[in-house]
């Protein structure tokens, strides 16, 4: 398996220590054999399906942050960290898999949707079936298994909150930033928990390093927000402007309730305010988890880190 | 919360100890209330959506026998498998909430289902979030996790096979018991062994028990599927024939694949040569089962777990 075209580079320029990415990639490759291997099954549509959406690819940012906060953190076996980051991704593809089903999502991460290829009834199976994955991945886990179990029920909840949102024309502040807490911010957070837990971390640092998972989680969305409002569906590698058409996303975000979201949602797209407002905002939140990490001493691992949290904002899909 | 709604009897004049029944009915108030508890959520679509399927009961064999192998091999503090018996009947309760989207059914346990009730978007997220449930009830267990995950993956595998089968129309006896064996045979297995594990049974008493639950569960399934046929749906709480409309289930099983397998269902339903033949082969199975239980010394609890297989055969609903 080559990495080049599963895990093109995030980090536009910054530099990281040749040692350190040699390490990184080489861990990147385990979790990818992981997922792999944990989705073997003799019921040849649900491996199939599986490790179609898994070998379309993605950027691995969670998986890459459990990684680099365990090294930071002082891990050394990164043998350790495998399994919990391949189970980390792996919750995050079963809600991908699910939210195409809801969305009628077409393309995912360049390539035809499992909806799209396989039909909605083997889309939803092979979700639970990921699901149930990430359960057997973290089966021999126990002190650390609650972490991402609790994520995991977030994640659900953020993505209810937002069908529950669009359903009722409900888009205020407070409920764009609540659904984007528990769908995306919870997990990177417990990403970041769990390779600070995995290194015998101290509570002071477990504290500094989940709020660093948690901030870069909710600029990552925002940023995905904004893409997937001002970016092509070939670009961004999936269905384009889904988010926008069903009301939700960081433009429908306003002040205050509005009448019909759909108005203000093109009103704001277009002013363009709205972006700057969200990019702004994105940035804030990147120098906030940054911040956190004044807990680690400085490391190339610190600053990979600290690149990594700064890629964020650099994404172009 | 009184039991009698919720967890009918289900002996049918197979008399229980009078002590043991009340224990038993004490424990299953206890997984009732954790499965309540659990579902908490201020995301209140999934509360609801959630404790509206627990709530409408079913009649808990899978708690049932995990409490009754528990007992019977010995365990004295039921509170130590009352979580893992929730998580039980959660597995089975999300995976009910997903089949009733796939095969769109509109009644179950004689209330709407909760795809009927939130539709299908709300549906999924609710079947999401009790597996994702399940996963956080379990985290605090090692080595009894693997043994309920890797049931659930079973089960999620032979929901697949299943809807495969249809889409393919190849129903063969082979295809069919494949389908119940993981479907619905491994839960009742795991059930089972985590009863008796959690007992700290010998691993001769474990296998006996493991065997129990997987022959009572495949016997389970036939009969289920030979109701479907034969009930109507108001006596049988959930969408009447679906199994059959869908080209599923017992009666559809011949010898060898058929090329239409709507004509041999129906065939085989009226002939009422298959139902006998299925009557036939689970008594057997309920048989078998209770013959494992040679390992267990004589008692009150050993009794009612013999009481449990034969209640299987004398269901009517």
């Amino acid at each position: 398996m080559t990495m080049n075209a599963v895990l093109p580079s995030i980090y536009n320029g910054h530099s990281i220590e040749a040692d350190l990415e040699a390490r990184l990639l080489a861990g990147l490759d385990a979790v990818e054999a992981k997922m792999h291997d944990i989705c073997d099954s003799d019921v040849t549509v649900l491996r199939d399906a599986s490790r179609h959406i898994i070998s379309a690819g993605g950027k691995r940012y969670r998986p890459r942050l459990t990684l680099l906060a365990y090294l930071a953190c002082g891990g050394k076996k990164l043998d350790d960290v495998i399994t919990m980051s391949a189970a980390l991704e792996l919750v995050h593809t079963a809600s991908v898999v699910h939210d195409d089903i809801n969305d009628h999502g077409v393309i995912r991460r360049g390539k035809p949707s499992v909806n799209a290829i396989w039909g909605r009834t083997f889309a939803l199976l092979t979700g639970d079936f990921l699901f149930t994955k990430v359960y057997e991945l973290m089966a021999p886990y126990r002190d650390l298994n609650i972490v991402l179990a609790e994520a995991a029920v977030a994640l659900v909840e953020g993505e209810t909150l937002q069908a529950q949102a669009v359903k009722d024309n409900r888009f205020t502040r407070e409920v764009y930033m609540d659904i984007i807490a528990r769908k995306t911010a919870a997990l990177f957070k417990a990403g970041a928990i769990l390779g600070a837990r995995a290194a015998n971390a101290t509570q002071d640092v477990i504290e500094a390093l989940s709020l660093f998972g948690y901030n870069i989680g909710l600029a990552f969305q925002v940023i995905d927000d904004i893409l997937d409002l001002t970016t092509d569906s070939v670009t961004l590698g999936k269905t384009s402007g889904i988010d926008l058409e069903q009301g939700r996303g960081f433009a429908a975000v306003t002040d205050a309730a509005v009448e019909d979201p759909m108005e203000a949602i093109k009103r704001k797209a277009f002013s363009g305010d709205t972006i700057q407002k969200g990019k702004d905002q994105a940035r804030i939140l990147v120098e906030l988890a940054i911040a956190q990490l004044d807990v680690l001493p400085n490391s190339p691992e610190k600053s990979a880190l600290t690149n990594l949290a700064r890629a964020v904002l650099q994404r172009d899909h």
